[in-house]
């Protein structure tokens, strides 16, 4: 009887191995029939092996994903096979599709969810199958995001274009002040290494959409492309939870870094050019020259008229301007020494931090010490993620202050007349681009401002078309960059005020190893080894390092809205490490703490985040801002220094305290704060963990970002240029020239 | 019986009123309609009315068209409809569509040909139909180009990545060394106005295709955003000879030149950054950080191993180096004061011509003197425009020299470890983007070199593939900077080295204008009013000027391809000038010479050119070229001075002089002469008009593009970074925020 079994068995194998090399031959005929446009290859969760999965593993290391049963394939609607092939036939035909994609005869479209449709990507796309990453998971998006998004996998295409101006039509526009189907991330104070912060959104909208079936839509900054060949690598995410397809999310992706650095270095030349043209020029000539005759009329453009208006000139016919007025409307008077607008660059270039300009014979001894910033920093980008609307952009790229007069009066954008242009310059960057999860959860990409000098938050319109897009009891989960100190404070005092939503959870990402840092132990350094405490078990350290989780708990508490803590597990991670952080957050307020293993398991593994994210979102919500905006400057960075970062009182330099009644009395009093601080330690100091106390902290000075609306106090020196390591990440990228395949961007 | 025969007018009328206010109200319920997914709108060419043409004509002012009568209106596949609305019947329709596809709700597509459709683009274009010039014309291109190019408007899309790696498979190869089917066009020299260059290709193609019926292909150079805002505006052609949509062409289109600053910059970066580097750290630091141990394993990455091997160390583990072969490995060993790479930024910054750089402190003093220039002027746009697969780029990149060692030997892109990461920054640049012009003549643009620096000519990889679009019979127009002496010569001496392809006729285009200024008329400046002698007949400059248009026709024949003159006509030249031209230049040699209308007319005023063109095309083409690479660099600047330019010889400054021997020295002496000399007159002087005799071309220094592959001489200093003016383009640059419409922009 037994033998009988087991001959039955090896026959019934033999026919399923003889069943699947027929169903490979079909699928692979049906890939080469002119008639068929596109192959759907569905592979049941059950169908992993471990042959397939140590093929098809993507670059990193997996774990946590085990041995499974043999699964089906079906393609499509035309063609259906209830039968398993073997494994080997799953991967003959991998191997096959693989070739027959790189000859780009068929699009191949894979439609199970999970980890394995995420390795499946990885092989196919290694094979050279470019265009299927690409390719939108078109029903699933229908269906579950319900609205036509096939095919605007670029913000450039005149699809989304109408995204803008109709989707924000979608559904009637909220009255309520808070967005309540949404989740905010902010992850606690890092390690340089980063705590895994972009695949926690990421596997949370998996978990949410491909294994709850509840809408959901995650929000991303765009990376710059500084740190991706520099020192940091790209942002897309890691393991299985990734944004696709990873090399444009971390190259030019739609051009919006591209468009901001255009926009914001036209600006920088008209003021200099400006300054040039008026020291070299009497009022008549410069009058002849902004006011010509075109065709024996002589006119002001729109902006001009607008200039006159602010200057209390109500004239039309340039001809009847009195001399005095003449010389109003064409010296601007920029006072060289307070020129605030950078140059910018989106490439590390150290040697742009400080330069001279000007040195050429051509521009007549004007020259003068300048900066470039890397492009992100530019306000630019701090306006893109603030803006409601094309009107809005526009007004705010006009306010922008340049610098101020002789007079101590801010000169603007406006007064050099470039408002039009640079909103022509930034017309397409405004639409958020849509991209996708390795899940096929779709994903906005959208701004990336600076976290220090600015707010570091993704933008107010990709959350509000998104909440749209999600329909009732949806999710959109929005990123805010560095931990509660810095992100979260910064989300809540500056974009929420912009885009008047709240959201209805706070998810707070900690991890063992940060946990261990802020419990006292060593220094973690990127590139070097980790040291022992962090790769095996120490409770001790753990639990001192508490401390900084539940500080970020308390902060986010004053904002009135719950807190769900995820803890990105790392495999070195020891079951009692994970379940002490758990208890320790929930003791110190959470809603509920739970465990993600999204890395390594795609949103499977962060089910479990999505469940108390959707429970905590049920709850009474009680937001409150921290401050009013009609408070003296001083008082609302005194309340962010202690009720935030635990400082005693705040210290004022004498610099910070004349910009401070400077930007009062030219009417910016009342502008939100935005804190440039470090974001290594809840303090000033980086190399203080855990919860400093007892620190006084110093404003060396105080800048402003008009046009985006915020007061910017220094902390300190920031960098906003960073530089080439000995060893940039450009050494190991490379490109196929056979494939155009990318290798080795992270 | 009069009076009847008015009745029944009347009546007639009056029924055609009414059918058609039955035909506007069935279009527009259409327009509604959710199972309808498009209306075509097809207007016949007898359909114009002046009521029509006043209403929807473009911004600027245009000549030519006549009253004619009414048309028809068809609605593609479902509706067809033989009676004639009236005029204001037409005219309502408009009205209505323009605001029913500013509302989002349907694509439209007129699909007339010629000046009509034209204006009806630029009607729909102002009232916020967007979406429609985007559309394209597939059925035309289908039949007329003979592919699916539906939805490839941008280069970014997967579909027309498979132009490069299946599209240059599409028929054989071709053996030959003539491209027969082509035309490049250049122009007489000109006046600082332009001769209306770009207008003379678009009319051309529109002619072939939409009116004779040939397949054809414009190939254009992509405009810089430089001058886009500084003083000479955009450069997709003008009238209704356009290319569309518009301002996409102006703006950044799909990023090439972006890719190129982000390319240019983080080698430039790099090259700082190393310098700064090997100052600072020990061998041994050094040779740590290039090659660290990760994860327990060091290992050399395949760009420095192909480093070694150039150095003659053909070994493979790091750790058998000797002291003395690290040290050749990690040292470039830089010569600052001999760095040649320059930063770029696609801005008219005149600050940025001469700067300091390095000057923080973070920078240890290393500071020393830079400059940026124009984007379009970096060697990437050079190769961009040159290159012939991305093989091809990738090594030339690689071979890009940025500097000179302390031995005086070159030193590389490749040499920095960044050939791959500026390959990844170019991958989708080098795919040429597909636009339209107003007729739906398809148009490739793609790279758009200095012409001064560099050699100006549109690239390589677009006429390739556009030759292969077309095939048998069919057209490619690629475009060549300025005129013959300039754009000509580097046309046939390198960029025909390059492609191995060489046109059967080259469009010599001339004005009355620039004629009359060769022959002895006052300066033209822009900005000022034209004298009297330019818009009043004078029959003796034209004949006094026509030395100018002589010698480029002889210019040409020296390559021994038949030239046609295209006599840009402008509405205040006069039928006896105009036939005074084409007179002297059939007399001077050239196959033909035709007036051209395109720009009031659109194609049907080009028609007479086209015609020529392929009569010229099939005539016996017997190419040569100038000069041969193996001859001493000295030489090959001599015969181009002489031959060309018709200077008695030239003379070479000591610093000429020393660059000549060292780059023959270095092996590069055998690379094609890339003159860098003024283009508004045959000789080194600007003002020297007419054909200038007896002078010495003054050779102030040589530089060398490695990787583009060419030596540049310079003739007196060329800016290669352009001021902003007093008032700027910009001023007149806006974008209405509700239509999205973008104003000001020529």
């Amino acid at each position: 009887m037994l033998k009988g079994t087991t001959e039955n068995l090896s026959k019934s194998k033999q026919a399923n191995l003889s069943k699947s090399k027929q169903i490979v031959g079909e699928i692979l005929r049906l890939n080469e029939d002119p008639t068929v446009h596109g192959v759907a290859l569905h592979l049941s969760e059950n169908a992993y092996s471990n042959k397939i999965l140590n093929a098809v593993k993507p670059e990193k290391d997996v774990d946590g994903v085990s041995d499974v049963n043999l699964g089906r394939l079906v393609r499509g609607d035309t063609y259906n096979c209830s039968i398993s092939p073997t494994a080997s036939a799953v991967m003959e035909l991998l191997e096959k599709l693989g070739k027959t994609i790189l000859h780009g005869k068929k699009v191949l479209l894979v439609g199970t969810c999970g980890p394995l449709e995420a390795s499946l990507q990885c092989l196919l796309q290694r094979k050279g199958a470019m265009t299927m990453s690409c390719q939108w998971k078109t029903q699933q998006l229908q269906s579950k995001v319900n609205i036509f998004l096939c095919q605007i996998i670029r913000s450039h295409s005149a699809t989304l274009q109408c995204i803008l101006s109709k989707l924000m039509k979608l559904s009637p526009t909220p009255t309520c002040t808070a967005f309540l189907n949404s989740a905010i991330w902010i992850w606690i104070t890092p390690t340089p290494l980063g705590e895994g912060k972009s695949t926690v959104t990421i596997g949370l909208v998996q978990a949410l959409t491909a294994h709850l079936n509840v809408n959901s839509f995650a929000c991303l900054r765009q990376p710059s492309q500084g740190p991706t060949f520099g020192v940091k690598g790209g942002a897309a995410g890691g393991g299985y939870a990734q944004v696709i397809p990873m090399e444009e999310f971390n190259l030019h992706l739609t051009g919006d870094i591209h468009a901001i650095t255009a926009a914001n270095n036209l600006l920088a030349a008209a003021v200099d050019a400006r300054i040039l043209h008026e020291s070299t020029q009497s009022d008549k000539a410069l009058y002849n020259r902004l006011v010509p005759v075109v065709n024996g009329v002589r006119e002001f453009s729109s902006i001009q008229l607008a200039r006159l208006k602010r200057l209390g000139i109500n004239k039309t016919d340039p001809g009847t301007l009195t001399a005095d007025e003449i010389s109003k409307f064409v010296r601007l008077d920029i006072d060289p020494s307070t020129i605030t607008w950078q140059r910018v660059l989106d490439t590390n270039d150290r040697f742009l931090r400080k330069i001279t300009i000007g040195q050429a014979n051509t521009e007549k001894g004007f020259f003068r010490q300048a900066q470039f910033d890397i492009a992100v920093a530019s306000e630019i980008m701090a306006i893109l993620a603030l803006t409601t609307s094309l009107a809005d952009m526009k007004e705010r790229l006009g306010k922008m202050v340049v610098a101020n007069d002789k007079n101590g009066q801010p000169v603007t954008a406006e007064d050099l007349g470039v408002t039009g242009a640079l909103a022509v310059l930034m017309k397409d960057a405004i639409k958020p681009t849509l991209m996708q999860t390795l899940e096929g959860t779709p994903v906005f990409v959208h701004a990336g401002p600076f976290a220090n000098i600015a707010h570091g938050n993704s933008s107010v319109l990709a959350d509000k078309i998104a909440l749209k897009l999600v329909g009732e009891g949806g999710f959109v989960v929005t990123e805010a960059g560095f931990g509660a100190d810095i992100g979260m404070e910064k989300f809540f005092n500056i974009k929420c005020r912009t885009s008047g939503l709240v959201p209805s959870v706070v998810v707070l990402v900690a991890t063992v190893r940060a946990l261990k840092m802020h419990g006292g132990g060593p220094n973690v350094t990127a590139g070097a080894p980790l040291k022992k405490e962090y790769t095996e078990e120490n409770l001790q350290l753990v639990a001192d390092g508490c401390c900084n989780l539940q500080k970020q708990i308390q902060i986010a508490q004053l904002f009135g809205v719950p807190v769900v803590v995820a803890l990105n597990v790392f495999k070195t991670d020891s079951h009692a490490e994970v379940d002490l952080v758990c208890e320790i957050a929930k003791q110190s307020g959470a809603f509920d703490a739970v465990p993600c293993n999204h890395w390594s398991a795609g949103g499977r593994g962060a089910v479990e985040l999505a469940q108390a994210v959707r429970k905590a979102a049920s709850q009474e919500n009680s937001f409150k801002y921290l401050y009013n905006l009609e408070l003296p400057i001083i008082e609302k960075i005194r309340i962010i220094a202690q009720k935030v970062y635990g400082a005693e009182d705040i210290e004022l330099s004498p610099v910070a305290q004349s910009q401070i009644s400077r930007y009062s009395k030219q009417g910016f009093g009342n502008l939100p704060i935005c804190m440039a601080k470090t974001h290594l330690s809840l303090s000033h100091q980086p190399e203080r963990k855990g919860v400093p106390t007892g620190f006084i902290l110093p404003i060396s000075d105080v800048r402003a970002s008009i046009g985006a609306g915020f007061i910017y106090p220094l902390v300190g020196t920031m960098s906003t240029m960073p530089g080439l390591p000995t060893r940039p990440c450009f050494y190991d990228i490379d490109l196929d020239p056979d494939t155009e395949q990318v290798k080795g961007l992270f």
